[in-house]
């Protein structure tokens, strides 16, 4: 069961870095109805790796990335909201990406693929909607990259948001998390089967990708976090690997396992591709971000950050909220002190449920 | 020029976990005299990668892991005390570990040394100090895997010391801990070249050893420091490295740097054993921690921690400190509020001396 559909971007599709692409198009899904003023509409970018699947539905009954968060009466009310979420342009999971066929040369892109930019993200997103007849949006959102995608949304396209929400996301990666993906990238791109990005889709840089995804994840929570779950539980004998100096306690497997099946399900060049992505962006780019916010013309904005988030710290979303403020938009900075870390909006769906839906029943 | 001593250990020394080495020694220096009650001796262990060479001497110049800690008026005064400063049992600057040759075999032990374990580097400085004639030290200290040693020092050798100094150690590693460290270990035994263990000396496991060491690098700091020293500062072109997708910012060519050198002196197997070691320490597999320290007959204690500290946190210590308490050691508690994070003992040399200084003066 799929419910995808898919929006044809603007042939050709300037990217933001130089290069264009031909042909490509957003996966997409959504939840509710669009009124008939074509004010209702909420559009969702997601974090770096999952679907445009945030719900279930009819068309696909499986649980989303933010099941229990999208749907009829919940936080994101699909009663009241023509819900729209974009897997993200370069991504994996229908959307045209370095693992997508170049029409040009039939073969996929692979390392061809343009420069990404969270900027071609949110373009692509924009495209979207406005395929879907929607030229200004109740709210734009997103979480994580998402965080990002939104404030490169509101700074691109004047007027095409009433409202924004931006959750443990940042108006320029810091440091810590550059440092820390740039040295997940090498790990891939040193893994000898990722061939100089021209693996097999059969045979990916599994040993690399795995490594680089296990430690994201660790770093997606918080050491609070992980001692309560796991402490120093050992391994379970199944779990263990077979590898010289493997570790023998049970939080190890617990990151093996996600990341065995996560390089079952997304293509190593893509993550690539992201990655740097995020590394890359600056709202300051685009101008003096104050500027550029009242120029978006937003009327209310939400900035939720989380104290235990390491990658995308709470001081980042308070620069945000600042900035928003700073431009005269209607502004709510809510600092979270739950103990999940930047994956927090994955798990804490009560607490940020109560921080969205209040958020979003106001306007 | 070259400070180093040699103490030879017990021969046959057994290792905790079984097996038992033959003709193993210490590397060793020494700062001060050690007086005729042979009372003033200090033991200082080090963190997981420093050789003996805390500070530089007359026999050697050259600048020491904790230079202007250690000497003549310093926090660590080699006036009043005999400071002995261990090289890691299990290391690779002049005392026997895995890149040593084993006599049995006339070559390397490789993956044939010994499980090791915290306790045994501990013994081995126990031996080390012994073997200058020190039956009861005036104080054993040591940082980060330091801080491990010296706690399992309390327990195995009761009454072997008067007073204790804990830096930013843990009675157990923590789960987040533990994850890190063994995805720096997986990264290693993923590179080819590490080839089971068995590369040759001048061929070692370069590409793993210089990533594992990055993600070290980085978690040795916090975040807000990254922040506030490169910030999204663009990598010098000098030092971008030739990968696809390598960061373009400074962050990241500071990492590569330090990894690069790290890699020239640093023994691949040496680093899987001692990290192993590590996440495996747990004080309580020696039985109750307040019964040990009870038997231990410490008079005093210092326990330092660091707020930001992201593989030992500030709350680990505060248990130590709580456990040396609860034994009726007279125990100071500092947490810490330097910026440096887990490093702070190496960068902080003021807020770290002042401490350890008013202790040690105390005695």
């Amino acid at each position: 069961m799929d419910a995808r559909q898919y929006a044809a971007l603007p042939d050709p599709f300037p990217m933001w870095r130089g290069g264009a692409l031909h042909g490509a198009r957003i996966a997409y899904e959504t939840w509710g109805t669009l009124n008939a003023a074509r004010d209702n509409a909420l559009l969702l970018f997601t974090g770096l790796s999952p679907p445009a699947h945030a719900a279930s539905s009819a068309q696909d009954p499986g649980p989303g990335w933010w099941e229990g968060m999208v749907g009829p009466k919940l936080a994101i009310d699909s009663e009241r909201f023509f819900v729209i979420c974009v897997n993200s342009l370069g991504s994996c999971f229908g959307s045209t990406g370095p693992a997508s066929i170049d029409p040009a040369t039939e073969r996929p892109y692979r390392l061809s693929f343009p420069d990404l930019s969270i900027e071609d993200i949110a373009r692509a997103g924009f495209e979207t909607a406005r395929s879907l007849g929607v030229t200004r949006l109740d709210t734009v959102m997103g979480p994580s990259l998402g965080g990002m995608v939104v404030l490169a949304y509101a700074a691109l396209f004047p007027g095409a948001a009433r409202r924004l929400v931006c959750i443990s996301g940042t108006a320029a990666a810091a440091a810590f998390a550059i440092a820390l993906r740039s040295i997940q990238r090498e790990i891939i791109v040193c893994d000898p089967a990722w061939a100089a990005g021209a693996y097999p889709p059969e045979r990916p840089p599994v040993i690399g990708q795995r490594l680089a995804r296990k430690l994201g994840t660790v770093t997606y929570r918080s050491a609070a976090e992980w001692q309560q779950r796991f402490g120093r539980e050992p391994i379970r004998a199944d779990m263990q690997q077979r590898v010289p100096f493997a570790s023998e306690f049970a939080v190890q497997g617990y990151l093996e396992s996600l990341a065995q099946r996560f390089v079952t399900v997304f293509d190593a060049n893509c993550y690539l591709y992201i990655s740097r992505a995020m590394d890359r962006f600056d709202l300051a780019l685009h101008g003096d971000p104050v500027a550029l916010f009242r120029r978006a013309n937003l009327e209310q904005a939400l900035v939720i950050g989380v104290q235990t988030d390491l990658l995308f710290s709470v001081s980042e979303q308070q620069a945000v909220a600042g900035l928003l403020a700073g431009a005269g938009v209607a502004t709510r900075f809510a600092p979270l002190s739950c103990i999940e870390g930047h994956d927090a909006f994955l798990v804490d769906l009560a607490t940020f449920g109560a921080e969205i839906g209040a958020f979003l029943r106001q306007g």
